[in-house]
């Protein structure tokens, strides 16, 4: 069939409810545009795991690799579960087990009131970060020496391949030539790090030349949390290692307005048959969960970018306009400076959206 | 003897003339002040590299544990020696070698007109970074494996010690105690770095009960990032490993004015009898070097850390005053929105200095 069937994680804390924002969108997409959608609420999070110990089990995992084009989760992690297990075998679970090697985020200014520095507004922050997703220290190799005695040795490691490095690296060229976008900054810390990101800077070195169009250049990644906040107009298309890319879009939040506006995907750029997985970058708040005060555009803008990658690009653009509207007149939360609550503000857009569709 | 001996590394780039600004500085102190300071001046960087292949030699580094009280060091680094094999003999073999485990970086606005943020002014930019200093990436463990094909991996270890964490971390409450500050922050990924950083969220969470006096949490650092933008009055004093400390201060020198006005000191907190290594966190910045247009204050501000940590400190203090009027005369570099040429702008400063010694 060509229907398409998107699994719906909420999670913990805020995820529930701004996922419930997305879903109620999504169906406004189903019922209104016709668009061929088949929704598919999981139960799992935090709640699912104290309750009977499952964080993501084998056969969930199976089914949604193979009957899913596409997976919406909320937020993971809640206080209940100290170390996170449950998070990670989730969130990992699906990064990793399903080898979605891009996190797609847009550093994206929707309003200029959103951005903080002086003398700049939202046309100037307008960015795409290539974050690897399935290398670097999230791989977990290391371990713990003499644990707990005073002689204690602790070690992650940071893991890169030549495919993991190249694949990357080629999805953000690609994306910059699909797009039009004219250049593409990598950030490694090859001063520092000789073995790993040596590595990275002579992939880099190689496929640049494929597309000598493109203008290119490294950065370290200390330079370059300095000049995106002195001078982001700079910045098109940005390509690094994981851990850097965590950083360095959690960064970009702040240009944007705050995490309650930035959404991401993951995606295994070069077979987009497959399932991929779409998150708001913010985490479960723990503290602001059931209180209707999260901002729900994040998850919103979100469901945006799932449907460009399910063959509807307008529809993004849609989202988009509608949230930057929203964010004018002052129909949002109190992060970005509004007084709605969750519903409401999530209303404000779905209702806007269905009017135009 | 009670005379402080100076050794003063001009280096690369931008470095010599910076420094030649910074050492005049310290003239003033010497000649009209009394203090009693030997200036000795190494030939060291790029230049005697490619000269004669030295990059650090040990009777030097013998010569300046033994003999001297302070390292005043420009920057290194030079396109010509594309591994910077001789910037990391030097700076590495004095951070390693010499044991300065603590790189305190101040990130103090001294003027309203040099932080970027809206809204915000110099009184709201005050924090100190304690960047572990010997252990973490910088180690240089790891390898490559099957270097240049398809199937190469290339690692880097991050590496932390009980010892090595325990003593930042104390070093940072030591510190907020010493000074009368509130809040002590540690940054980590311990939810991605599960061995190395639970290793730091362990010892951290053991060495805070120590001073139930100071406010202390941990933020992820990627959280830490978006936070220090959205509102750096949060923040009193921070602690993190070397990578992280690394990328924090870059990005405080944005809300600093710029890599043009972050100093920094490399102490041995426990042992303050230890030379220290001083140093503007500024690079070397090769296109700047010979153009009289590179900032000295950074320097200027360097010299004023290092004479707090010879005995000194109303002298940091006034340094930075002046500096201060400096910035808001417009008696500064283009970077800080001034017309005077590197010479210019840090004679202004030091004529002030001696007018008031
Ligand atoms: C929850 C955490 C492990 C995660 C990460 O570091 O990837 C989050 O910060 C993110 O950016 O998606
Ligand atoms: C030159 C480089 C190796 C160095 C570092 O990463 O420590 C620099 O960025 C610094 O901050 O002093």
């Amino acid at each position: 069939s060509q229907r398409k069937k998107i699994a719906i994680i909420g999670g913990d804390g805020i995820g529930p409810s701004v996922t419930h924002e997305a879903k109620l969108l999504l169906e406004v997409y189903r019922d209104k545009a016709g668009l061929p959608l088949d929704l598919w609420e999981l139960d799992l999070g935090a709640d699912r795991f104290l309750r009977d110990g499952v964080t993501f089990p084998k056969e969930i995992q199976i089914a949604v690799q193979r009957e899913c084009a596409a997976v919406l989760l909320g937020a993971l992690g809640d206080p209940r579960v100290p170390g996170m297990e449950h998070a990670r075998d989730i969130l990992f679970g699906m990064r990793f087990g399903f080898d979605l090697y891009a996190n797609v985020r847009p550093v994206k200014a929707l309003s200029d009131r959103l951005v903080p520095l002086k003398g700049r507004g939202a046309k100037d922050v307008d960015i795409v970060v290539f974050r690897e997703n399935t290398e670097g220290v999230y791989v977990g190799m290391g371990g713990q020496f003499k644990r707990g005695t005073p002689d204690e040795v602790a070690i992650n490691e940071d893991l890169n391949t030549r495919k993991g490095v190249e694949r990357i690296v080629r999805a953000a060229f690609e994306y910059a030539k699909r797009t039009g976008r004219k250049r593409v900054c990598m950030a490694d810390k090859s001063n520092a790090m000789r073995h790993a990101h040596e590595l990275w800077l002579r992939v880099f070195d190689e496929v640049r030349r494929e597309y000598p169009e493109i203008e290119s250049r490294h950065l370290y990644v200390d330079a370059l949390c300095l000049l995106v906040i002195q001078d982001p107009t700079q910045f098109e298309v940005l390509v690094m290692n994981n851990l850097f890319g965590d950083i360095v879009t959690d960064l970009g939040a702040a240009l944007q307005g705050g995490l309650g506006m930035a959404a991401s995907a993951n995606v295994h750029a070069s077979d987009p048959g497959r399932v991929a997985l779409f998150e708001p970058v913010h985490g479960s708040a723990p503290p602001l969960a059931g209180k209707d005060i999260a901002n729900p555009f994040a998850a919103l803008l979100t469901v945006g970018m799932m449907l460009t990658y399910l063959g509807w690009p307008d529809e993004e653009r849609r989202i988009e306009r509608v949230v930057a509207a929203a964010i004018e007149e002052k129909a949002c939360t109190v992060d970005v400076g509004g007084t709605l609550g969750t519903r409401a503000a999530a209303a404000w857009v779905r209702e806007r959206v269905a009017r135009e569709l």
